[in-house]
């Protein structure tokens, strides 16, 4: 039969994925010599087996259990059940990945009403045993029997108050009587039969409740947030027992390598003497910092000192590690990787490097890429985020804290801006009219919509803090009023808080730290820059964003959209009667009246990027998007236009669409309407000659939505013929790409046809996504959650790049347009290329650049260079 | 120099897209031995060069005319341009497809004052002589510069009636001189210079307008309508003349070798002594039955049996010849494929098999499959539509003729019917909401929406007559009545009349030719079943559709779609309680009280086409379509669901989206609520098993929209359980396949995965066309045209299947599915099942089967055979 169990001296770091990341950091730790109370792993395997058994413990298995506690029984002088010296084990789950929802720890495991006599003799401490008997038994029945822990919790209270004690060491030994007595009833009552006293039953039962742990409700959405396999399965830690509670020579306590908060070289722990580990954490006794172990035994804490160090130079990596003193002896009870905020993890990368721990490429891939957002954002004091709750989550929008007034409109939003009041913009869902309150709100709340919803991707291009999709919320924006489903109502001017970051939203308003790029932050991303081989740019619609993205290093523009220029408010009126021109003559004079105002836009934007490449796309959203709705708009712009607000109306009605994403949009108006894309084309020409003395300018014309090849062309020769003339009107000439997004399906099918006509090719892959899944971005967040449950997709294809469908046509376009155009430069704009997984599928593929919002640049120049340093491995 | 000129001897009939089908014609007579007057042919490829010459007549062309010009003269034993005998020519457009639109005829080239006198002599007939340079004169000037032609008929007329003549031939000599005379005063009038007396002019002048017309407004037209390319160009043929109107042993006609109506193997044509072509045409004297001309001239009426007897047989088709007879001598001036009606082209095609003049293969090749419309849908009679002019055009949804009053919605359809009055239901748009109207009324006529909208896709399903997308229409359907952009209004209870074949609408009612499927038409769909390997199923979604296309020889369904079931009156309201249900056990109550329907439906469709396959397709649009909109359906709904109006108002809000065509729909609502898809898969299977016993039946179920293996796996593992469930239940079992559409984009891409799970894939081209081009189906209307305008596109997509782009994710997807499933079932269930190019396609990458709505299915039988027999090639 398979071997499902081993003994730590069997295992090692690397066989993480069969014992567990705490198994094999056990192991790891007794090969090196480190004191490390001995003990077994069953591994992963036997989980599976389990589940695989309809949730039965494989045959067997117990048998190699009580071969590994002979073993220990050896090893500890002790034995298992035994009435005059027994050993007692910790049983503990042990992910391959470490997370919560799981298992906690039972201690104290084989104790019974003989075994705890034979405990208090040989340690001469009864209060010790009896306070680990009913630990142990409190352990068991919540641990592993889910029996409510309150229970126990009010008979400990209700015997510490008859006695007086005030804190569990000053109970006394009738009084530990008394509740382990009591605490045996409750197990009664709730399980119908009595408490195991068989220490091998107690064990078997552990196992298989670790196992069972592995499927609660908390572990599954804890797995599908973070993208856990379900079949991984969970190892289980059997490790004979030391006492950090024995007497005053005895102490336990947990410890960092370095400072998780800041980075700084310099231990960071906590420990108490005379205590079990649940006494650091409940924080009844307060515990004292590590330095003072130094003045309660100086050997120790050198040892300590000595162990940690040599413990952080194996792992290369910051230590989070747990230790017990037993009677005057030093145990690790575990080893781990320590988790830390962005900032200390960029200052330990780099100190890594400098004190000679690491490499620069083992820096480059310690760090998540996202937890860099914390170095460029607000953030909510974590202090008080511990004492508030949220009232509601949302999705996690764009990065960032803020606190404001519940504004309904922007024009509410205008308004207290003026009075110097802050604001939350909360919508039902935004829409481009609401631009200029985004700009002036603190942050952005919508009840609908998803992570590249209007209100995500504006306020990601912005920097700003949004929760978008809060689905527990109905904003009735005409009562100016937010409903919860679980009743709560916020009306205007409540005060309430929300955290991009994780999507939490709270009532009242909360203190927020400042976002601080640290001295290492430029070291570190120049290491990245020189690691890596992709191109970040930036998608950038005005002068101020593309100065935002030069600073975080963006090298160029991917995406200068420039449908949102046409809201201001001074062209709006001109935007509308361009589109609702009853023929040529009169759409070609309101863009007469648009060209300086483009000109002025793309002048800007050039200069500001001045050197580098700026992608242009032309006008590419339904015209209906920029049409009046209400009355007296269309009143008024009849009144100019000289014809009936009812013959408007109809025109209005006309443009109305039964699915806007999939109509009259990108290139189809240029099919239709070419000089709309010639005036544009002016205007950046223009723009461009009339700055190219003084600066360098590099313009790109993309055209979005392209499907086909005549359809390209045609609409490129319009194009070339305006930028010719305004060549010969200025006697000077500049060179101008021309290029296409790769966004419909077909483009990417027929790309080697396209490719002929194309300079450049850039992927918009949230188009591409909803028209490959076949899914309205905007209506996803509905059933895309289900399909999450199910297990069907581990994350929204609109958050991480679908590899397998998007991809796979992203890498055949690629391929077909470099077979027909070998200068085609290739790139991706669409949300997905500020997203780590993406931006490395992007590398493997061998694109040429990713381009993504302005406060993603660095996470994208880091999660490059990780890519890159990944292939050459 | 490239040779741009042939004489007739120097081409032959294969030499079509050089010389153009008249002038490969002529040559191939030639050669034939058949009595044609001498000419020659100007390609064109000299065409070509015209328009890549700015217009222009390529250097040296003119020579090699002159050139041919002697070759001819020597020949007829004539001069061109001779005082004493002078030779005169006609000149022709011929392009390479025959199409009406361009340049027509222009006889008597080369008159002038001298010429004509010249002619007067020679022929001993001044009379003949004037009067055919006063024709000379009006064609030009009408035909080649364009001047008005009722300028010359006004001057005509005027002096007819000065002279008290009743046809032209009554007129005086000085009447024809006067004639003369002020016909080239309109003509200088217009052009601003003396009409050209130079026959050299007049030929140089009339190349270069046929070659003009090759791109007027009418011609590109009817190109775009009928996918001709605008690159082909038009050759010219310039004859010598012969004269019809010389006297009475001279005559003119035209004779098809059957009859074009019906078919029947008897010469039908039409012939006049002493006249010109035009006068034939022109309806002024009454022609004779080609039968008489054996009494006029015994030899000559067998010679012309003889010939074009052997034409027949040498182009193995029935032929529509021109003919004239000059002074007692037959020419044959033009021969070429007659046109014919449906029913002729079965009758003719049989015969010819019959008489073995071709073989079977060749037969079902001679057929347009289109054509076949004909025999099974009511026509109007093409005599009355003569004289009646329609009142505007829409597209030709559905194939049919039909009468009746303006009904603007189905209550008022079914009112009316009530009360035995036909009408045409007539919608801005229709809605599955307006089926039972739809069912009633005669015809449907739509303002917006394309071939493949509701309008057109439902009527076509019925065989009913549609005419959609009347975009110069608006129908106000609140105030009842049809407003024409043309400024004609139209109101509820005026007749009208729509033929769904043309798209053509007309005002008041129009006498219709009731369709009959002859004797021909069972033999003929043999031969192509025969000859055919692409099965062809129906889309049916009754009992009613399922038995008319067995009727017409479907092979089973590829396509029963289960959501119109749900709109009948006794099921909606538990419908739209299922959707608006507030959990889990309201939808199953729901659900069941849906069940014994559905049972119901599908035991009938089941039954309808024993023995053979039946796809029913599980519900798939967006559950809003089924919403009530009215507030009073949407309190009934409250009361009976014991909520309050507003919260269902609510929740009707909250089922909105933006894109419902890439929203909640198909599989998606199946795996936001699996108990939709278990109550219809327990409905077929129940409906199985309760008629296994007395008839065979082969239920098969299709999952909707998957785009995912594990998604379809889902879903199947439900369905699954639900049969099994229905199995245990009764008993008994039979086998039921279960496969999925392919239509998303991804699922093609992703096909070897999903086949794994799949027992068929059936794609769905409708939704597939949208997602790879993009395009909304219902808005795709208003900007396809304008690439189709801009030769982007030469039909819409949604028409025929884009074999490049969707076409290559199919062939993609039929290869990887049966990559690694080799037992996978592959058909296309979308509306281009019944297209020929489309189904051309099919065949060519080996689908096994398409479907298509009922009344296609003959055609799809024919395509196929074509696809076939052109494959074995």
């Amino acid at each position: 039969m398979e071997k499902y169990v081993y003994s730590f001296d069997e295992g090692n770091a690397s066989m993480r994925s069969l014992l567990g990341g705490k198994g094999a950091n056990l192991s790891e730790m007794t090969n090196l010599g480190i004191p490390v109370p001995p003990g077994f792993i069953i591994t992963t395997e036997a989980c599976k087996a389990f589940y695989a058994n309809q949730e039965a413990l494989s045959d067997g298995l117990m048998d190699q259990c009580f071969e590994m506690i002979k073993k220990v029984e050896k090893s500890t002088q002790k034995e298992f059940g035994s009435h005059t010296n027994p050993l007692l084990f910790s049983v503990r789950s042990g992910a391959v990945v470490s997370m919560p929802g799981m298992m906690d720890t039972i201690l104290n495991l084989g104790l019974n009403d003989q075994t705890v006599e034979a405990l208090a003799n040989k340690s001469g401490n009864p209060h010790f045993a009896w306070d680990s008997y009913r630990r142990f038994i409190q352990m068991f029945s919540d641990v592993a029997m889910e029996i409510p822990k309150y229970e126990f919790d009010d008979i400990l209270e209700e015997i510490k108050e008859k006695e007086g004690a005030k804190n569990d060491c000053d109970l006394s030994l009738e009084g530990l009587h008394e509740i382990v007595r009591r605490y045996k009833e409750v197990y009664k009552k709730h399980k119908k039969q009595d408490f195991p006293v068989d220490p091998v039953e107690q064990l078997t039962l552990s196992i298989t409740a670790v196992f069972k742990s592995w499927m609660n409700p908390r572990a599954i959405t804890y797995r599908r947030l973070h993208r856990i396999d379900d079949t991984l399965g969970t190892a289980v830690n059997v490790q004979s027992m030391v006492f950090g509670n024995m007497g005053e020579e005895s102490g336990t306590g947990v410890c960092f390598s370095r400072n998780p908060a800041t980075g700084e070289n310099e231990l960071f722990g906590e420990f108490l003497m005379n205590a079990q580990g649940e006494d650091v954490v409940a924080g009844i006794r307060t515990p004292n910092d590590i330095s003072f172990l130094k003045k309660v035994n100086e050997d120790i804490y050198y040892t300590f000192v000595d162990i940690i160090r040599n413990l952080e130079k194996h792992y290369k990596d910051m230590q989070d590690v747990e230790f017990t003193i037993e009677d005057g002896k030093l145990y690790f009870l575990q080893t781990r990787n320590g988790k830390r905020t962005g900032k200390a993890a960029l200052n330990i990368a780099v100190d890594m490097v400098n004190e000679g721990l690491i490499t620069r490429e083992e820096a480059l891939l310690m760090l998540d890429p996202q937890s860099l957002n914390q170095l460029m954002h607000y953030q909510f004091d974590p202090e008080q985020l511990k004492s508030v709750t949220p009232i509601t989550k949302g999705l996690p929008a764009s990065p960032g804290a803020a606190s404001g007034v519940v504004a309904f409109t922007p024009e509410a939003v205008k308004k207290k801006h003026a009075e110097g009041i802050r604001t939350i913009l909360v919508r039902e869902e935004t829409s481009p009219e609401d631009i200029d309150g985004m700009v002036l709100a603190e942050g952005i709340l919508t009840a609908r919509g998803g992570m590249t919803s209007h209100a995500a991707v504006v306020a990601r291009g912005m920097g700003k803090c949004c929760v978008a999709g809060c689905s527990e919320f109905r904003v009735d924006e005409k009562n100016h009023i937010i409903k919860s489903k679980s009743g709560l109502e916020i009306k205007e001017n409540d005060i309430i808080s929300i955290d991009g970051t994780t999507g939490n939203v709270y009532v009242g308003e909360i203190k927020k730290i400042e976002p601080q790029l640290s001295g290492s932050f430029e070291t570190f991303m120049e290491w990245a820059d020189k690691a890596r081989k992709l191109n970040v740019r930036t998608n950038a619609d005005t002068p101020k964003d593309a100065k935002i993205a030069r600073e975080f290093g963006a090298e160029g523009i991917g995406l200068c959209r420039t449908e949102h220029m046409f809201f201001d408010e001074k062209r709006i009126k001109t935007v509308r009667k361009m589109i609702l021109a009853g023929n040529k003559n009169e759409r070609e004079d309101a863009l007469e009246q648009l060209l300086p105002y483009q000109r002025e836009d793309f002048a800007g934007i050039l200069e500001s990027m001045a050197g580098y490449p700026v992608t242009i796309r032309l006008l590419d959203p339904p015209l209906h998007e920029f049409l009046p709705t209400k009355d007296e708009d269309i009143e008024g712009i009849a009144r100019d236009m000289n014809i009936e607000p009812v013959v408007l109306k109809d025109r209005i009605e006309e443009l109305k669409e039964f699915n806007p994403m999939l109509g009259h949009r990108g290139v189809r108006l240029a099919v239709s309407y070419p000089e709309i894309y010639r005036m544009q084309a002016r205007a950046i020409v223009e723009a461009a000659l009339s700055i190219c003395d003084r600066c360098e300018v590099h313009p790109e014309i993309m055209i979005p939505l392209i499907g086909d090849r005549k359809e390209l062309a045609f609409v490129k020769s319009e194009i070339k013929e305006e930028i010719e003339l305004v060549f010969q009107e200025q006697g000077k000439r500049i060179p101008i790409l021309i290029g296409t997004m790769i966004e419909v399906p077909r483009a990417a099918l027929l790309a080697d046809e396209i490719a002929e006509e194309a300079d450049f090719f850039s992927y918009g892959t949230n188009d591409m996504t909803q028209m490959t899944f076949g899914y309205s971005r905007d209506d996803s967040g509905k059933y895309i959650s289900d399909y999450i449950s199910h297990n069907i997709y581990k994350v929204s294809p609109f958050e991480t790049l679908d590899t397998e469908g998007v991809g796979k046509l992203i890498a055949m376009a690629t391929k077909l347009g470099r077979g027909a155009n070998r200068d085609l430069h290739v790139g991706i704009c669409g949300e997905h290329g500020g997203d780590p997984h993406s931006i490395e599928f992007c590398a493997s593929i061998g694109l040429d650049y990713v381009s993504c919002s302005p406060y993603r640049v660095p996470i994208a120049r880091l999660s490059a260079a990780q890519a890159a340093i990944k292939e050459e491995k």
